[in-house]
């Protein structure tokens, strides 16, 4: 098994040594002429002046009669001037002003005074309500400088001054070759082994946010000569290469191997994480990019690198997006190894914006779905306290954002659906959930980064359900929880139940699946494992922690534990056998200055509405909270 | 002549009165069924749930070997454990786990020991290395809900989910009919009279910025009949129909009356300024609307009602563009009977951003390519004192406003020459220029509303240029000219002098044109006619005020005028003849705050360049300054 290893060259110092050796090699735009008709949003090559005037000609402001203004001179109420035919033409607007004549009277200053004369009360000075040549536009004055983006109006500027024609720069065409033997096109039914070949369609829709075009070849296995007649098709039809995969040091990695064949490798290798396994280099004047293959990896290496060399094309420099000072929720480690790229979900949550940290891992492209921003913490750092602040590099609009109702606590799928419920009645706030258990919502509801969240919390002295847990963790009481849903906890075990599994106890005898610590399922389990007279010790699997109901039940499902405690909905959506155990009261927690927040009450009111409460039987499991 | 008068209806009734019946007509949106690989920024129309989980299988997360994770425990550097062939099996990142495995050794972690058998020293747990089913995403998740627009990650999640198809919101197709027998396809050399059409490609960039598809009809000419079937055939194929010009009430607009006689007008004449004359109607269930033909009108109509129909198609409330808190630098005036709608240039001098009311004349297309924002009035608002603090719509990102260098002042070519050479030395921040004369430089400078400004101002005591003006209009010295150029200023007049003009109190003989009050060139106009012994009333056309020297020039090129002061280089433009008058000096002023700020920095090395100088040689009647 050969084992190579990757440099290790920060971020910037990749950058300025890849960009560098691209410029000395030429790379740039190629242009194109197009009808101005067509070129909204293109980028001008050159500046451009208008070829003729706008108005071009001396145009009638308004509908009324032409006239020579000194006729009119000295008309008053008392001494009406009348006009007779010849002494004025009638016109609309727009139209040109007959010779002789230099004002308009409007229609509605005119008195009929039979035989076609015209009486009038009030004289016209000269030129009023003529839009004299070169009102808007003059001849030879520029419209617009190069490099710039033509808007809507710009466009309408460039017709007005007589330009039917304009020199843009081409968008450059972007060439992706997804690589590897295990890639399969997109599929509802993939096989065991098989990977979704999805970061192209990825690369594709953010290269339309750079304004670049993309062309995406076809998957190519992992035979080093095989993509080498991929990377020179793509170099000679493309302005940029990007072969997705095969970027690391592993045995099938060709990717640098082949560029150092084509061209020269500058990079393998940034101190970014993720994204650290990636190729800078250049073929025939042209950018060669190796992404990694993970999709987290690859959206970082794209969005760093990519987005570069994009504006680099166009003779720009980066667009810098919009950023955001934000607190941090939650303490970050970072190693001085690398610049870290931390997805972060953004809240507003009474006078300031909180940032959460997101779901690290290379693997989880849903933590770039959830993402509203990203914080980028420096390779000489070693961590950010929480409560410190931030900058965030926005992934959407700040008013999106501020529209967010954030729910933060124990996972529930009827949260999603109340989502949907709400966006179906066309409500237009956002809602960002996010799991970390009924703790972490008494936490987070507290801490005021979240305005509320689900908790089902056992006192498993009373036996009552969250009432203690809020006296002891928010003594101040500026929270309070609402009625939510009934709900039936069980064991989810394989359908037909193999094991034999009758009661909580019987997990001893199985691999189990766990919830994570704060969690109130995990706080009912260790409740039933003592009631049961059992010590987490004997339990097989009890450390392999998951966040989610769904995903206890995706594991039991795929054969990676037997049994694992959860919701029915869950257990009946991967068709599991669903041994219930208790009946539990799943609330929200809401802190008192946001029980009147329409976004609140807009939730309240679908989740005690008649449609969701079918919506609830459908899926199972649920009774009136 | 006949004379309808329109409605004056108040915008928000307006718009109440037109959505309500569109809602009660169902007007709604379509949809269809597309690749998710296609669906990058389409809208779903109903929540998305994962068909699979993601990974949908036990993969491995490293390269390296796999293993039961329970020969593995005890591993430490005194206890190595030693793995035998058939104890483990190599694996790539990606592949699946073997069945019996539970675990990956990373290869960094592995010593060979002959014959095929490999040492570890620290032992792994179980599913360590492993992205277990479900990891990233399970199946049943909801991955987005309905009315989600596609980013390129959830198409990403979605694909990674198993979706391959997905039902999205069909663009809306709108219908552009325009209209008039003065309207031209754009050309270069329209004749007299000749309107150019550009108001639908203006339309057809909005619309794109609104999510919609458009089709352009052909010029319909003003015949009742024609308009009449060219709109029946866009109802026929489109979702919604704008008809561009002939919605006011003069004797050839016909709008109204079309639409009345297909559908229901709901209203003719809103209460907004500029785009009264819009008519809002329905027909066939859906939305006909006559557009104001001065394309100012147009855009206003677009952006408050076309926008929002957009929106309503989608199912969706008005998009909330971005809004910025400015200080309005000028006083504005506006009418009880309208909601106005004026654009702004926008600028961050210093600590706060201020907005400047831009020309509010509805046939100015080019207020709106200047526009930096929209200040809406409301109706029962009389006007807004300079000084006050009000709210603007942007039309570009804040960004790209704080990266701005305003420069206010004399009108001057080589302004606009600057901002492209800025442009394409690749200089990131933008020019905005605007023209408000010597005085309104040095007002501008003072009060904090430009970083700069150029002034020719004489001082008719001592013959020296600007020095006396800045002493006692600034004398706290904040600010300071630096060199800038020379310019010769002359008297303009037609090719051959067909008057024979020979100096400038010759003016006397010809129809003149001026330019405004505070312009360093009006100074130099009334001190030579004072010079001269010649009073203002004795001039022809003293008042007719010009904000440019091409605009003035453009008037004598058109037969407008006879003679007006100027710049050599508009002369020139306009192929005109020149007499020369005097040499003056044109320089910046600049406040001290600002001298090192790096985009003075730039605009001033540009301004002394080589070549800089060469163009200017190029265009003529410079010197060094």
């Amino acid at each position: 098994m050969k084992h190579n290893y990757l440099n290790n060259i920060p971020l910037d110092e990749a950058k300025r040594i890849f960009y560098n050796h691209l410029k000395e090699a030429g790379f740039g735009c190629r242009t194109e002429t197009v009808n101005v008709g067509d070129a909204c949003g293109r980028i001008i090559r050159n500046a451009a002046y208008a070829h003729i005037c706008s108005p071009h000609y001396n145009a009638s402001a308004m509908d009324g009669i032409a006239v020579d203004s000194r006729i009119t001179f000295g008309a008053s109420e008392k001494t009406p001037v009348t006009l007779k035919p010849g002494e004025y033409t009638v016109v609309d607007t727009g139209d040109p002003l007959p010779d002789r004549c230099d004002a308009v009277i409007m229609v509605e200053d005119l008195i009929e005074a039979g035989e076609d004369k015209l009486q009038i009360i009030s004289a016209v000075y000269p030129w009023q309500n003529v839009r004299q040549v070169g009102e808007d536009i003059c001849m030879g004055d520029m419209i617009a400088p190069s490099g710039t983006e033509l808007t809507p109006s710009l466009c309408g500027a460039l017709l007005a001054g007589g330009i039917t024609e304009i020199e843009v720069i081409k968008k450059p065409l972007v060439g992706i070759i997804p690589t590897g033997d295990e890639i399969v096109a997109p599929t509802s039914s993939p096989r065991k082994g098989d990977i979704i070949e999805f970061n192209s369609t990825v690369f594709k829709g953010m290269l339309e946010g750079f304004n670049a075009d993309s062309k995406v070849y076809p998957i190519t296995p992992d035979k080093k000569e095989l993509i080498k007649t991929a990377v020179e098709t793509a170099l000679s039809e493309c302005d940029i290469v990007l072969i997705s995969a095969g970027s690391s040091a592993g045995r099938d990695d060709y990717t640098s191997e082949i560029i150092s064949s084509l061209g020269t490798v500058l990079v393998h290798g940034i101190a970014i994480k993720p994204g650290k396994p990636a190729v800078l280099g250049e073929a025939k004047n042209k950018p060669v990019i190796g992404i990694p293959g993970y999709p987290v990896s690859a959206i970082v290496i794209m969005d760093e690198i990519a987005s570069d060399i994009v504006s680099m094309y166009y003779g720009r420099e980066r667009t810098k997006g919009e950023t955001v000072k934000a607190v941090l929720s939650k303490k970050i480690v970072s190693s001085l190894k690398y610049t870290e790229y931390i997805r972060v979900s953004l809240g507003r949550i009474g006078g300031k914006i909180s940032a959460s940290p997101l779901a690290r891992g290379a693997g989880v492209i849903t933590s770039f779905t959830k993402a509203d921003g990203v914080l980028l913490v420096s390779q000489d750092c070693e961590g950010i306290e929480a409560g410190e602040e931030v900058e965030i590099r926005l992934n959407r609009p700040l008013s999106e954002i501020e529209n967010t109702l954030i729910i933060t606590g124990s996972h529930d799928p009827l949260i999603d659906e109340a989502a949907d419920f709400l966006a179906k009645k066309g409500e237009e706030f956002r809602i960002c959930s996010t799991h970390v258990g009924s703790m972490g919502a008494i936490y987070a509801v507290r801490d005021g980064l979240a305005h509320m969240g689900g908790i089902h919390l056992l006192d498993t002295q009373t036996g009552e359900y969250n009432k203690s847990y809020i006296e002891k963790y928010i003594p101040s009481g500026s929270a309070v929880a609402v009625r939510g849903v009934g709900r039936v906890q069980g064991l989810m075990v394989k359908k037909g139940n193999p094991l034999g599994i009758k009661e909580f106890a019987d997990i001893k005898n199985a691999r189990y699946v766990n919830r994570q610590r704060g969690a109130g399922t995990r706080i009912l389990c260790d409740y039933l494992l003592e009631k049961s007279g059992i010590s987490p010790d004997e339990i097989n699997g009890y450390s392999n922690e998951e966040f989610t109901h769904t995903a206890v039940a995706a594991l039991i499902a795929a054969g990676n534990a037997d049994a694992g405690l959860g919701i029915y909905s869950a257990a009946k959506m991967y068709d599991l056998d669903f041994i219930p155990v208790c009946n539990e009261i799943y609330e929200f927690l809401i802190d008192k200055e946001y029980l009147d927040n329409p976004m609140v009450q807009a939730f309240l009111e679908v989740l005690y509405s008649d449609e969701f409460k079918s919506r609830l039987n459908e899926m199972g499991g649920y009774t009136e909270g």
